[in-house]
């Protein structure tokens, strides 16, 4: 413990703020169902929505100082992702590293533990995704490291990887897989656009995707008649 | 398992489409505090409020097939309402499914597990109460049933029954009963009106409610004078 | 039990009423980190922030009876804390209450239970902070207290101690001490203002704090070159 | 509300009697995977393993009057299902209560809520499967209903029917299903015991059951070498 | 903060002593449904059950330093009572800091935070009631304080107040209360050996306790025919 | 997906099995407090402790076909590790699984999810830490992989990695560390033996371990009075 990583290397800036155009549920789906992280982290803000590079910080229970490190690894670009080593609520973070971090370009900050001021958060812009909110302070004691490679809310996330949060979550994408996720997404975007047309002229997924001849093999019964009353 | 019961009895349409008049804690008490679906069922929308019959959907943990063999069953004014046979936080419905229930005149779902594409469900206007918000997708592997009686959130549905949901949550009114707990409901929200107007005027509930002399009798003593610094 | 307590000492008014100004986790700070609710207490709207002195309330569970004593017992400027003496999350309040507390000025609720009415409280704009959202109605049947000291999620409160809530939650400062940490709350909002300042213009809170010398005593080390691909 | 059905209609007692001879997981099964009540409701003792036909009682939160009311319906060979009309952890059960139904011959509790005096519970051997343990207590001032179906911990649960519970949960039974799932369980047993055997001599499941095609099919591929160090 | 209270009243001794003859749920009952602790608290062993009076820690998030301070404010016949200042299942506590404590003749530990070592705690037979059990560890860098009264698990405990702790839970007596609520629960108890010796003899506490008349008057309605098949 | 790593490496055999000495709590603190599962993982049995080498499995929500596929590659001395890839509470594992896994040697299971057949597991005598016990049975759909890395309950474990599980909890030690942790571990224990036997004699651990100076330099006031009746 104890180290700051400098100088890693971040997935390509166009693919990452590319990412952005998609939702997370749309990137989760074009990589096969992995990297989306658990669902107690949420936004503080409806209608936010993200995309950027990984700057990871790992830090003790209730203590904030490794972010006030982690600050100065950070470029335009970035999004913070804060690990505690062991399950806190206390609120991390708040509207003077948010305005120390906007001040770098950086997009936002994904933590798996507590925030606050957000009403001061919405005001200025800064997107969080927090697993609570909390005015608890905390210390200044312990190290942690900077830019290693963590577990955040039960996803393995690497310096650099592509961070993308909306409503729905957050999902990473491993730095070296950027550009071929971005592509699916893309083409899952597009085959989405086709059913969605579909569907609004009152087509059935049923047809649309061809499902009958499945779901009767299943050995799916259509009973014709309600019960009576 | 894998049944869809078509051609249900749905509640008499004007009486269920009534119900959007009054509150869920209003037709909760209209109906003796009975019908409520457990608090863990949310709005994803503030301000959301609907009432509709409902079309039942019985589904396996993680898979969301027979949601599409639902959308077939539903028509103008109805709601559709997913159970899971085991828990599950799953991501089973997205604004792709929405597109197709709005197509056919749905009003809005009830699902006991999650659901994903919330920033395009709040944009499109389609209301849901869901247990989670999840990215995670489901499979299309295994039956389920369609308009069977379901346990949702602690509460039995049978297909046809009518649904009220607002910000407050989900309640179920029996479909034989509604015509009955309507009027209730009518009833209530007249009483309370005649609360409210003398509230503002400044009356006390105690007063205006008569419960002076049940407290007295219970034993409550008012003490003049605070204890002393 | 069944102790109703009239003619509560309350925190200077004007004290009360100054704490408006600062946020939760500012007050919380101030008063050395103490006093803040549990964060399961949250609030139904978004962007309220309220301070003002407490008519304390303690309640059987799934009973509202003694809400309707206490509404007597408020004034202009008064904050209702209502504590359950076992947990609950039925919906104690709604808007017939809310609108019998505005009539007599009382700024807000803070509830270690349910409310329900969500949708009228936030048009009326009477704030809360509650623990659950319920349609679940309560009975009439059993005494409680008002104006004792309570524990509500967690903090002990003392009638006329002043709350002060905001989306952050929710802290309460002891009567006597409403100058003292009203003085704090002031001088560390000036601080911070300060802060704010220096970070706007790019300066680092590694810097601006002096933190870097306490880091590299603790043995924190910066390695220049991220490891290879 | 406030209705007690007397005289109800109980499944078969032989059928209902051998259902202890099978496990909870082998009875969930054995009916195509229905019945089980949701996992929130545990053994307080280790090993208790019973089975019996359903006394139903719908109860108020917090208070237990009806479960006095109920103890007077009950008969050799009963088990007790409490289900509250709303959440409450509050101990509506203890030793007195169990004093009372053993005396009659009833074999053990369900409650999805709270039960208190564990460890003489656990001395006088009466099973309880409860949401929590809770010494708070309760109080007797509202009706519910005995003998009329509730929803218990998420299924519908009908006078009668056979209740089967042991370490790994509670399952129902419909009273009219109840030989013929009493058959599939026996069925089940036994070809448990065939897999058990062949597990046992080192067979592997993969062969036993013909796994691997299926694998296959799917394209499971094997790779033979680990990464190197 | 940082201040260690010395030479603290404790309830009379042998008052303090006897409440372990009465389980938590009487004490409960006898002092009108007060003073029980949150039910997170659970033993760590099935069937403890100790009596004792409070030696109270306010402790930081994840730092146990104020334990050790503790200890040498402990004496034969003490428990242990320890808080954090925000929520933590760190685990602060272990079969080091029990063996230091069980040398003074402290009785167990009641903690609203994590231990660990559970396996050696249990075969040592020092009992614990804790929020959670886990392994992580804690830091020594932040003061707390040490005999002050604290909010544990949601009740008020002041220094020296007597502790009673079971299988149900935990409850606190208030020191200048001892004698009277001890004498509470001996009657309580007495009155309970009596309804249980009519229960025993198949006597309904609807009789014992002449409930008949009052469920009448509440409407309650005896239906003696079960619906058919 | 759809993987299965054959040969993996595994960590030293004796450093393997030697760490069963070793309690999780000192595992975890001799390797700097790294490693620990999140403490939602419980063992089912009261006193079973082990160690052992990781097999890893990723499988899909409510989906046990996987641990099938798993069981022909681990080996004597083997741990099982199954991390679902998104939160599911369903019965993945139960007594047939777990007799194909003993005819292995294996020494137990480590699951983020359901088991079911507790009480048949307990008298085998097979050791399982799961997330929740819940007789759901899973279906054999959907390919996930075997021996790749996976994240369980928050924690990075690759295949062969050093397992060790105990009533505390679960800790996972990287297979290249096993030596070096291990001797850090007996390290540890040896000095709490010494630690131990002090306190034991009624030694103080402010004493024992020179804490009264820092504590002192933080500011700790003894107070010699205790506060007036």
């Amino acid at each position: 413990m104890g180290v700051v990583v400098q100088n890693i290397r971040r997935a390509d800036r166009s693919a990452a703020d590319a990412f952005a155009k998609y939702g997370v549920a749309t990137v989760h789906e074009a990589q096969a169902r992995t990297g989306l992280l658990a669902v107690r982290i949420k936004s503080i803000h409806v209608g936010a929505h993200i995309s950027g590079t990984a700057v990871t910080v790992s830090v003790p229970p209730a203590d904030n100082w490794m972010i006030h490190v982690a600050v100065e690894q950070c470029q335009e670009g970035d999004i913070l992702v804060v690990a505690p080593t062991s399950p806190s609520c206390a609120g991390y973070f708040g509207e003077l590293l948010a305005t120390a971090l906007m001040a770098r370009g950086v997009r936002g900050l994904v933590i798996d533990a507590g925030c606050r001021d957000v009403a001061q958060l919405t005001r200025m812009g800064f997107p969080v995704w927090s697993r609570c909110v909390s005015a608890t302070g905390t210390v200044k004691e312990t190290l942690g490291d900077v830019n290693v490679p963590v577990v955040c809310a039960g996803q393995w996330i690497e310096p650099g990887d592509v961070i993308v949060a909306d409503d729905d979550g957050v999902v990473v994408v491993a730095r070296r897989k950027a550009a071929e996720v971005l592509e699916a997404s893309r083409l899952r975007k597009e085959k989405e656009a086709v059913s969605r047309k579909r569907y609004k002229a009152g087509e059935l997924s049923l047809d649309v995707h061809g499902m009958r001849e499945g779901l009767a093999q299943k050995g799916l019964t259509y009973v014709g008649q309600a019960p009576k009353d």
